[in-house]
């Protein structure tokens, strides 16, 4: 599948890849998954389409290698001895980042295709599954210091700390400031304490 | 601004509108905002680019009209006298609205063009302000039985029932299920009773 002899780190083969990813991140944001095509995409790279074409085949993978490369940055994770302090200084961060490129427009852009096909959808779950588990260890750690429940459901809690701020960038079209990854996160550890995380939960009585 | 004589209702006036904002949805749901054009709107409903670019001009005024139209529906606002049931029910009508259409490709479409301008965006404000405030009393009602400190802040326990559903919808792509609308409105009630979402919060500490 390599067009290119040049395999070498930092060869044509990284340089073509770096240049195609790039543009691939421009277009999802400029254009939204819908919009961009691998035309569009070559053209923006300053490459052939053909290269494109032999290197990723369809748009899909091309949406798929621009979050994988997402999945390589490390997320920093917070060990402060408290959950609350632990997930607000996680919410500020995803904060950061949601907004930091061209004030979310990538972000849009790459979860803009994320209805495309079942492919992109296990792909998407399959990323995210990875994201959770790298911070895990804070939800773990705060069940060790018996903060919560023992049965508290990790990957949920992290939902609800992302999620507020995610609604506002992609639904309400408000400013994440600082302020609503605190809000966020202190609501995520308000519903832990009182067990609406817990694995086996108590019946609605309805 | 009318480029008919028929003004009546049911009349070629509010045919053609009906015909373009559902072309407009459609459009959302297949290109998203981006690759949504006045031209493909216009060739989707059947009419003349220029009736639409007449009536609607530019279009970010097509995106907005479109969202005005879920605005005239009105949202069953649940009483039960138990604000867990309430919000129960209330996160269950979000989660079958928002994948009720295309799966929820429309409301993915429709929030796709949010970051479009300042127009748009405090159109959007807007927008969620009038939703928000149908929906208060649920809140309010609470407070008013004891259930919750009175300077709850009632739009911000609205928004963190709403925003987990949402994010499973255009970030996670899971499945929108009655089970996490449930687990969304708990979550935000044990956090509104452990007084997180009161307009003064005690200092964090840091």
């Amino acid at each position: 599948m390599i067009d290119d002899a040049t395999q070498r780190p930092g060869g044509r083969t990284a340089r073509v890849r770096a240049a195609v990813l790039t543009a691939t991140l421009q277009e999802l944001a400029q254009r939204g998954y819908a919009g961009m095509s691998v035309e569009s995409v070559a053209q923006r790279a300053g490459v052939h389409k053909t290269t494109v074409y032999r290197r990723w085949a369809t748009k899909p993978n091309l949406l798929m290698d621009a979050i994988a490369t997402l999945a390589e940055t490390k997320i920093s994770v917070p060990d402060t001895g408290d959950l609350a302090e632990d997930l607000r200084s996680f919410a500020r961060t995803i904060a950061t980042t949601i907004t930091g490129h061209d004030g979310g427009a990538v972000v849009r852009g790459l979860f803009s295709g994320a209805t495309e096909s079942s492919e992109v959808r296990d792909f998407l779950h399959g990323f995210w599954a990875g994201r959770f588990a790298q911070v895990r260890p804070m939800v773990e750690r705060a069940i060790g210091r018996g903060e919560l429940p023992t049965d508290t459901d990790a990957d949920e809690v992290i939902k609800h700390v992302g999620a507020p701020l995610y609604y506002r960038l992609l639904v309400t079209a408000e400013a994440v400031t600082s302020e609503a990854a605190e809000l966020a996160a202190d609501s995520a550890v308000a519903a832990a304490r009182a067990g609406v995380f817990r694995r086996r939960r108590p019946s609605s009585g309805d």
